[in-house]
């Protein structure tokens, strides 16, 4: 795995980085074809509302853009993560002093292995839930614990699991986003107190009109889902995955997901 | 600052830890005084609940210990920041593999100078409220976001700011915990959705009775703070701290915080 830190090839980074002491920083996980990364003005738009958000005083997105072009290049399919946190930390406590030098850290990985089960994609719902925090909502940021804790519980014969929120409303899955398709909707939960707005949520919303659908966001329970005609979840890696089971319920066709990664694939790639 | 890393000084950690991408860990910050660490096997203790929360297969407790006794030596007062992740990264997604070797931090830090108010602690509520999440509350984990916005936010006439969750419910300060006295009884929010068991808030609650005061846990709001005979916040580098100004409101004398302080500090060190 090839990683470059602040431009150069390494693989370590300062113990006293904000990063790891806090969680302060934000992260992007790029999917690269021939040698391509994929929507990557999409990724950096939302890397660069997230630097806004956290008053993050980073401004060498256009160096991102090369180092990321650069460890795509000759790769035919790969995934590469880019994180950047607020960096030094060695003066103690949670106030930024302002003047830190942010880390960026940019790493090209494999292009992961698909589990073979025969097209099904089982999904489960979690007994983690998600705390609710207005300004932290929508971003990709490092504070990850909850993510790693619902898929700690996942059980071997799920593929993912949804993940609701302190109030009970359903919000994602803990990699993915969730939609639902009932003609002419196409809906998804709101991610105004917490989730994250995925690349892909945001290729399928845009396509929405295209495919023949209305798309909604809004409210969403689990229970609901028990009248929806389609359920997939999005993430960079998957795409537009069909569910094909969910607690009991199964999803045998899928038309208008299959439709929407059809219209996403020719439009954008 | 030295720093030891898995027992060897250094400064570098991997870039692929999931303490950084994550927040995948624990932290503690002791009080060392006269080449001692104080309140340690409290400290030991909590962190050991959070390992057992985050399922986080770290056994190497009695060498952090002799880490922080080596560090502590000879240091007239000095702060120790622990952290304990879960290690190794390289294999990418949320899920721990179970098979990851913990990273520990041990580092020495010079006791911050404070500032000079003249007895003046100036404590504000913050815009940034606090996410709930049962699995997640009362650990030292290390997803700390909420706590660097709200610092972040709090103008420089400010010691700390109260912090809400997003019920309305208040909770903690951003590096504290809080307390009222109205005798005979001594108030703390309960931590069951959110916050940080201090070690300084269990030193304060075990101290009550020894103060003639009577310990309760329970729910308080920001506005519930104007009926407060005394306010003060607590943390390991504070001790009891009394606040003198909360949002306009003065709080002149505070005879059952210095009695705490003095309980505390004859009975435990």
């Amino acid at each position: 795995m090839l990683t470059l830190i602040n431009g150069e090839p390494g693989d370590r980074i300062a113990a006293h980085d904000r990063g790891l002491h806090y969680g302060d920083g934000l992260f992007e996980t790029i999917s690269c074809v021939q040698g391509k990364p994929r929507w990557l003005s999409l990724h950096l738009a939302r890397l660069c509302r997230g630097l806004a958000r956290l008053q993050l005083p980073f401004s060498d997105v256009g160096i991102v853009e090369q180092e990321i072009d650069a460890l795509a290049a000759g790769q035919s399919r790969c995934l590469i993560k880019l994180i950047i946190t607020r960096g030094d930390a060695t003066r103690r406590g949670y106030a930024p002093s302002g003047d830190e030098k942010p880390t960026r850290i940019v790493s090209c990985h494999p292009w992961p292995a698909a589990k073979d089960r025969n097209g099904a994609f089982r999904v489960g719902l979690s007994p983690v839930t998600l705390g609710r925090n207005p300004l932290l909502a929508g971003l990709k940021h490092l504070n990850r614990l909850e993510q790693v804790l619902a898929q700690q519980r996942m059980t071997p014969d799920l593929d993912e699991v949804l993940m609701i929120d302190a109030t009970g409303a359903l919000i994602s899955g803990s990699m993915s986003n969730v939609f639902t398709v009932n003609p002419p909707y196409l809906l998804t939960p709101a991610l105004d107190h917490t989730g994250v707005e995925g690349v892909m949520r945001q290729l399928v919303l845009q396509s929405a009109t295209a495919c023949g659908l209305t798309a909604r966001v809004g409210p969403m329970t689990p229970a609901g889902l028990a009248q929806a005609q389609e359920l997939f979840v999005t993430n960079i890696r998957l795409g537009v995955q069909p569910v094909t089971w969910f607690e009991g319920q199964a999803f045998p066709d899928q038309p208008f997901a299959a439709r929407l990664q059809r219209h996403i694939d020719a439009t954008w790639c």
